[in-house]
């Protein structure tokens, strides 16, 4: 047999939770999508079928469930450390851990002026994600957001590209400029307001988007990143993924009318999908962090 | 040959418009998703392959989008209720034509306390639909919504149901409701003010889900449709389907824990579906503005 | 309160349930999603809450499984006559139901040569439906496909149109034609080899969508629909909704490159979208069996 | 100013090219699904964006048409090949690329008991997957499927594993194991034959998982990666992501029903997830090939 098991992993995904703190009449809410990963000495379930080390993906859900009544769910990124460090540090044959967070949130719902004490609306698309890895003994946490979709419908431009005989596109001075954006920012450690913080990340992603005149959507990028590093000291790292959401102006000159940036189609595929990763300066990388594997959900 | 042509019609379906009013510093915009259906007297393109009788698919999408530019996107309602006469009323063939809308919102971002002119984020899984009929000459028109995602942590109970020999369910009398609503409403006429009426309407369905103590979907149902017939004298009829979002309480004891409706596990499949029709009294009925056909998007 | 109840009914939707036949080593699988929806004498429970008459759509979902185990699965349209029929028949409240019935398709798996015994690949997009409906003590049957992605490369054109101030298209001798087909025909009754038809019906649609030079695809939707009509006696109706999938042919002449039908972008949206609805001459329609609510899954 | 650029690359993702041959009556088609990255010195485009060194994403959608044209699709490993050394050898700023190609599968539609020339069905939800990378001057090729959707309903167990005070799985020496199998493996050259190679690597793949008895999926992982290094002497890598799809014995012994492995529940979430990676003794890692960034598609 020549062939060799170079590594392996296993867990449970998508274990939908919903904790609701009911302490006084104005509940709270927190929704989460969990997903585990365990890294360890299972080279046997693998090799020889023996699952004497293997701890079923079935008790991995079932301790996101006792965890989230025994712990609640302060953040996430919290929720998520709890979790990891309990995988390696009370399962023997457990060296590593992963666990993926999705948050969904949901805001109070109004009725006569007044944010209701027990009911909510499910809030946007935007999903907030966390991700914390335990490996060697070191807990890394990536926080981050996905389809974040912003839209500007001036001030942005595309021009004085690289041209060669393939290329057919327009030079545009303005362009309705449109993403859905996925950010994940690693921490420097865990000693942080995890909540405060993502809400002051995410406050800066838009407001860059909003006020910076693009020249491209890479240039955007940047900008977004760098105002993160700068103004968020907890802050490390930000990897970007930019996917253009095109919206094409409408050609209505065969119609006799002009079309100054009004109506636009918005397209589905293709679409250019722009990243970065962006560093702070001398800060140490954490690669076992970002690493995902070919079935990540 | 014993078969024969009962009906027939044919459109553009997803026609997706983004239209920008930018005649100010301060933009404004409406995204849509358009799809339209004719019917008239096309059997020839069925029977014997004639398309004389055809405007193209493609020219209805033109349509939409030389609309968008010439008259703006007033309401959903208003833009279909342009497109649909409009076919009806210059294109030779058609005799009737349905146009269905989808609406996606975007609220301003918000940048150091203010809104901003022209960025925007994209709002909520929640779709504003809209459904314009013209039939032998009269226009009726459909507003709507769906994916309003509710959830109540209390207030609701479900108990003394029929049991059979199939029955395992137990009685509850505090209970997670959540459902992601449909609702559909009729109006009496077009001469409404529909961005407003739209608001009234769905800040009564919300309220009266968060307020009324459930005893089951179907109450609470009835009760938000009662509500919008009583408050909005514009409405003559109201459609729901209501998939119950279920959230089953994590049971939690073979871990010595308690778990008084905090930690819940939310469920994909299978769901309950419950659909109630309300109506004015005496209001007539419009069937063919409600007949869905097989593919209906 | 000038509100009244006009219609409602409630149900269990996608039941997922899988049943395996094993009484000799080659085992059969018939993996199912079903769908049930009661009528019946259930205002109390919209009007007041009183559940008294209300079977738990939990209820219904059992009833899925322990009617697999008792009745095995003959085939989609005859599980659904069995539960539609118990609903009525046995449970008081229950005036008519609806069951709903899609079915994935398995084929075995293939090792050295031969058909493996008990392990299976599932099978294409395509979804077999089946709905079957009691009302006022009646009994329809609709069967049917969805999914079904057919393309040709050449046999297809579109000319001939009409054309108007908003018409770009240009006409075309030689396209693709591809399509996602739903199609759905109801039975005039229920002594019928579901199992058998199904398949007579499905490969008459196949071969004159091959074979037949298409002008329109509502010509070829017509000829599809006369051809079962005229081979299925059991048939009595059959409606058809046909989606576009547009290939638009590459313009690579900026390039120096001809183009004679070999180079297609597959677009996603918009899609024109056929429909028709063909009758055997005589039937009696039976409209109970086509009405679909709002929030039809 | 303490943030730096790290990393970044930018693409066109979601070309959907179909290439049709035409050369004869008997027409062959290919359905392919593009996505390209570029990695070279843009760093400009971000950090001050001017766009000089920054070849459009719509001209590398243009070069997909412009290369099915000339040089058509033999399969999406040689496509992707052509594509990607094409990227790094022409255009002057870019040093690496990567290509991802899905390709779709279709069957011939079958008309009277023959093959037709020139309509196919879609076949399967099966993925078939390519990613070629040209990184500092080398060619790495990675195949693959995904959604390759395997059922078995007998020889699988799951006993023998880790319990703790969380853990309420009970063992079963019967079960039946399903899963969509996401597989990706590297090749050790570019002179291979990846038509017929795939075929055979899919074989191994189904004949494998049919073949054992299951210890858990594990196991068979293990056996199917390590019975491909065996069998395809190209192959030096393979990785696998196996959700298991779960079906739960459904529970009938509250109606006096016993279910000897004939009711099964399919679920939807949560889901084991299995991962593994084998590689062949000796060969060298390519570290480059495997890396995903965060908004991989």
């Amino acid at each position: 047999m020549t062939a060799r098991l170079q590594s392996h992993q296993y867990g449970k995904a998508e274990t939908r939770v919903v904790r609701i703190v009911r302490d006084t009449a104005r509940h709270e809410i927190r929704d989460l999508n969990v997903t585990s990963a365990l890294r360890g000495t299972f080279e046997d379930a693998y090799l020889t079928g023996d699952q004497s080390a293997v701890l079923p993906t079935d008790t991995q859900k079932n301790m996101v469930f006792a965890y989230a009544k025994q712990h609640g769910v302060e953040s996430p990124e919290r929720f998520g450390i709890l979790l990891a460090e309990h995988f390696v540090d009370d399962i023997a044959p457990v060296t590593g851990a992963r666990v993926d967070v999705q948050e969904y949130t949901w805001v109070r719902a109004v009725v006569d002026g007044a944010e209701h004490d027990h009911t909510w609306l499910r809030s946007g698309q935007e999903v907030r994600t966390a991700s914390v890895t335990v490996d060697q003994g070191t807990t890394t946490v990536i926080a981050g957001l996905k389809d974040l979709t912003v839209l500007k419908s001036t001030g942005s431009e595309f021009t004085g590209f690289l041209k060669d005989e393939y290329t057919t596109l327009q030079e545009t001075d303005d362009r309705v400029l449109a993403t859905s954006l996925i950010a994940q920012w690693r921490y420097a450690g865990t000693d942080v307001d995890f909540d405060a913080t993502y809400a002051t990340v995410r406050e800066t992603l838009i407001s860059t988007f909003a006020t910076l005149h693009s020249l491209a959507l890479q240039q955007t990028l940047w900008h977004m990143g760098a105002q993160v590093i700068e103004r968020v000291p907890e802050v490390v790292e930000i990897r970007f993924a930019a996917p253009n959401k095109h919206h094409f102006l409408s050609d209505l000159s065969p119609f006799g009318l002009e079309n100054p940036g009004e109506v636009f189609w918005a397209a589905d595929r293709p679409y250019g999908l722009i990243e970065a990763v962006i560093v702070r300066e001398g800060a140490a990388p954490v690669d076992a962090a970002w690493t995902r594997s070919v079935g990540a959900p």
